[in-house]
């Protein structure tokens, strides 16, 4: 089975130029095929701010209405996306930016939801065969989380929810190792401390550190991602800091969750 | 020799929104491979306005600042290369969307000139194998004007440059027709009249009309790329207005270029 590896960029990380130009030099060197899937990071939120665009909430979270659409397309689709890809061809890693509405890889239909929260996209289906097409074209697919539903509408997706979609849809054909990575050392049972890193984690752990409340806020849906993965067949799933993507790839660092 | 359509859509029919829509179902139905360039429009101006961000202006020409680039690597390669994109899938066009640095298809370097107008970049290359080989995944690749150089800067390039480029880079493997599409019925003796239109303009034409100032301003760049475009072999270039994109690719409308 030929192996591919795809790999989740947190905000944070695109947020530091430092953190983010390490990130991307391990892996653009990284061999084999690989997907890098990103999110926005706090430029959205500046930019929003910049043209002093309200941010409607309900619950704590985000609606995405129209102009906030249009916001994170040019930021994420536009901006983050061709400047990967740019820094990518710059260190010779032959990368293709695209967004799910491209050859419509990533289709989704708007949430449904007792609460609206808007242009927000959950995912039907990834076309895997045309990223296997373009994947024989490129080595390297850098994706922005922006999907497309059946009548051209543009929603705006889940990120980690994205790349878990992809790692899951590939799995078929492919051996895939999925790789969480954002600004900690993995999976912490203290979050002040990355010295408190879980090597290894399985479901009943998860349980036992949710109920500890341990493990809290993003970081369940994200392990809830990553358990998800497994069970759909992909090989390894690891979460971890960005710059230390070569030792996270190499199992000698991060948290390896097992089912 | 196989044939490829390669059509640039200006600013103003981006900006409005029937017009766009016209165009581009005509553009969804074209049969055959297809590739269509665009600019930005108004709404990279208005953008700019919203966010309070000074437009640098030198001789009355846009200076391409940092915040500027990002403006419109966001407007053109995000917001509205995505939203053509998903409005060509909705009518079943599988299209892709790229711009130049996706996959280095389009290498410049920023402009030499005693006047700095910051990130702007002229074409030195066009990886034309690269495109061919996308065009096998997908018939439809839609292009936004922003291209790369070999040290991974991103920059802002004409979009007719582009479209001429393209289709140059293509005239040696292809059967290229290249039409200019805008708000205008093609290249008109009064621009006040559409039925002043020229059906054919020739080289000779051409100089006798810019002595006697009845073309000027933008129009004059575009011829040239016109007629540089014919002399590089592409077959057919024409000129006219985006809502009869059939009538224009069937030759029965607009102006049509001979050397």
């Amino acid at each position: 089975m030929t192996k591919i590896n795809i790999i989740k960029i947190g905000g944070h990380v695109i947020d530091n130029e430092q953190s983010c130009k390490d990130f991307l030099s391990q892996f653009a060197a990284l061999s084999g095929k690989k997907i890098l899937v990103h999110g926005g990071g706090i430029l959205a939120t500046q930019m929003a701010e910049k043209m002093q665009l309200p941010q409607q909430m309900l619950n704590g979270r985000r609606i995405t209405d129209d102009a906030t659409l249009q916001l994170v397309t040019m930021v994420y689709a536009g901006w983050i996306n061709k400047n990967i890809v740019a820094q990518l061809q710059a260190q010779q890693c032959d990368a293709l930016g695209l967004c799910g509405a491209d050859g419509h890889v990533i289709q989704s239909h708007k949430r449904v939801s007792k609460n609206d929260f808007g242009f927000v996209g959950d995912v039907d289906e990834i076309a895997v065969e045309k990223l296997e097409a373009l994947l024989e074209v490129f080595d390297t697919l850098v994706i922005a989380p922006i999907s497309v539903d059946t009548d051209g509408q543009l929603l705006n997706t889940n990120a980690d929810t994205v790349a878990q979609e992809l790692a899951q849809a590939f799995a078929k054909n492919y051996e895939v190792d999925l790789t969480f990575t954002f600004e900690n050392a993995g999976v912490l049972l203290d979050v002040e401390d990355n010295k408190s890193l879980i090597r290894t984690l399985n479901w009943s752990y998860f349980q036992t550190l949710k109920k500890e409340h341990k493990i809290f806020d993003g970081m369940i849906p994200k392990l809830e991602n990553a358990f998800k993965a497994l069970q759909k067949g992909v090989s390894v799933v690891t979460i971890g800091n960005a710059i230390q993507l070569n030792q996270l790839i190499k199992g000698n660092t991060g948290t390896k969750i097992n089912l």
